[in-house]
């Protein structure tokens, strides 16, 4: 397979690793209108390896995205105020966790800040509904991530009728001004959505029912929300149409293989860096002069 | 090696990995009064195994640390309180963002809290020093990690002279009884303090020099703070001193070799993990009438 990513890499994957053939920033870009229902949630497009060889692609690439990630912290300790934002939506079981565990989780703890939206508090609702999100924007040299987001509030709030149809169009309103402020603030906007089909939630649920050790993911309410799922089908489809950007770009990663999700976002994410491009900063001091104070302090 | 930990661990790790023999909870817990100068930086107290065995007991250890966590946010979604607070604290290059890459870096993101503590803002030192401080603790399930702390404005303080005696006196006891809170709020304590040796320091700080891509963590204050070696030497002593406790205990971990200071964190952390012993919540629905209602859901 041809590997997309090493020659424009910093740190070249070791030779043999299976890659995406097309980038998944070409396949599994939003097209609008979406229909999600002709978009296969067990699709691997752009990708030829097996489950087996995703696992090597997942590690090979693992210090590419490491590197990038350190680059773009180091970078903002002088100045340079590019950040990077992965936003993850999806259904239940979708796969969320698992992509922050198991892609985040190969970068540096320090270099990300992770935020998990819950339903909103009562100081939540009081007040509009970016304020919450707002307080967890990453800072300059950060790899923000967002385990569900403000999209809550244009797809849960219209399946469940918390906002109506001019609120939520509002919604959209103020979504695009707040990406667009974050974009033009040097940050690289990732938003993904996990497709799952009906039946692998099915699946995942039951798994997480037949295990004691996974009950507490569990709610009841899970299953009233799957009651629903072809009204969140439709949520979605509006919100991605309306907030779809160049500059704040939604990709639908097929996530019933759940090898394939995590491949694909690590890759959007490596993507997202190549694009900001963060370069190592040049020193500020006398490097030959520091030397020698070292020496002299020996 | 006898594996202390296989006994009394969820997840045993796999037969074969080199442990410790003692644990770091009793080899490494300051000795009051503490003389650091007795504690040589490159001992590795407790652990026989090599360099390249401890890489086996690190990456063994990992799925043990894992559950822990994961147990830990599991039960704070039912109602538990429990947290873990690991302070780090160290000379410059001591190793602690090593410790939050190599031992955090290796459990889920989402259960981590991780704050960097840089010189005060305007904003912060406009307040009392542990205003910013309390806005970083763990909430309930989490792993917070503190790289540097409240300690500072006892070592920095009081080796530049930022505090007075009488200052540092009052800060001990605000440290004293902020801590007490925190263990009574549930918070099992670990602090640690790396400690490496001036020539070690020597080493690493003429390797950052070397190469331009470590640039960016160089400061040339850091060769003026080496220059007062002794006194922070002194001031930790006196740090350690007035605040270990059983609540909130100090680690004097040798950090000349990088890899025994990681094996050793981890083994705390895991130690206090067990110390709290959180359990899988029970379910709190009934699981047999789910099932059916997701089997009618398909």
């Amino acid at each position: 397979m041809h590997d997309v990513y090493a020659a424009v890499n910093p740190v070249e994957p070791a030779a043999g690793i299976p890659a995406f053939e097309t980038s998944p920033t070409t396949t599994l870009r939003a097209r609008i209108p979406l229909r999600l229902a002709e978009i296969d949630p067990r699709g691997t497009a752009g990708y030829a390896g097996s489950k087996a060889e995703s696992k090597e692609t997942l590690a090979g690439m693992d210090p590419v995205l490491s590197d990038w990630q350190e680059r773009l912290f180091a970078a903002s300790r002088h100045g340079s105020a590019q950040r990077v934002l992965l936003i993850i939506q999806g259904m239940d079981t979708a796969g969320k966790g698992g992509i922050v565990r198991h892609v985040i989780g190969s970068v540096d703890p320090q270099g990300v800040h992770h935020a998990a939206f819950k339903a909103p508090t009562a100081e939540e609702l009081a007040h509009d509904f970016l304020w919450r999100i707002e307080r967890e924007v990453p800072q300059e040299g950060m790899l923000g991530v967002f385990d569900r987001s403000h999209y809550e509030d244009v797809l849960i709030a219209r399946v469940r009728g918390l906002a109506d149809h001019d609120e939520v169009q509002r919604r959209f309103a103020a979504i695009r001004d707040f990406e667009a402020r974050l974009a033009e603030a040097g940050t690289a906007i990732v938003k993904v959505m996990l497709h799952i089909s009906r039946e692998e939630q099915a699946e995942r649920l039951a798994a997480r029912l037949d295990r004691p050790e996974k009950h507490w993911k569990f709610d009841p309410s899970d299953i009233d929300e799957r009651a629903m799922w072809e009204d969140y089908q439709l949520a979605y489809q509006a919100a991605i149409e309306a907030t779809d950007a160049d500059h704040a770009p939604w990709f639908v990663v097929p996530a019933d293989r759940k090898w394939f999700a995590r491949i694909s976002v690590q890759a959007l994410l490596i993507d997202a860096l190549q694009g900001l491009n963060p370069q190592w900063p040049a020193a500020t001091f006398d490097v030959e002069a520091e030397k020698a104070r070292l020496a002299a302090s020996r």
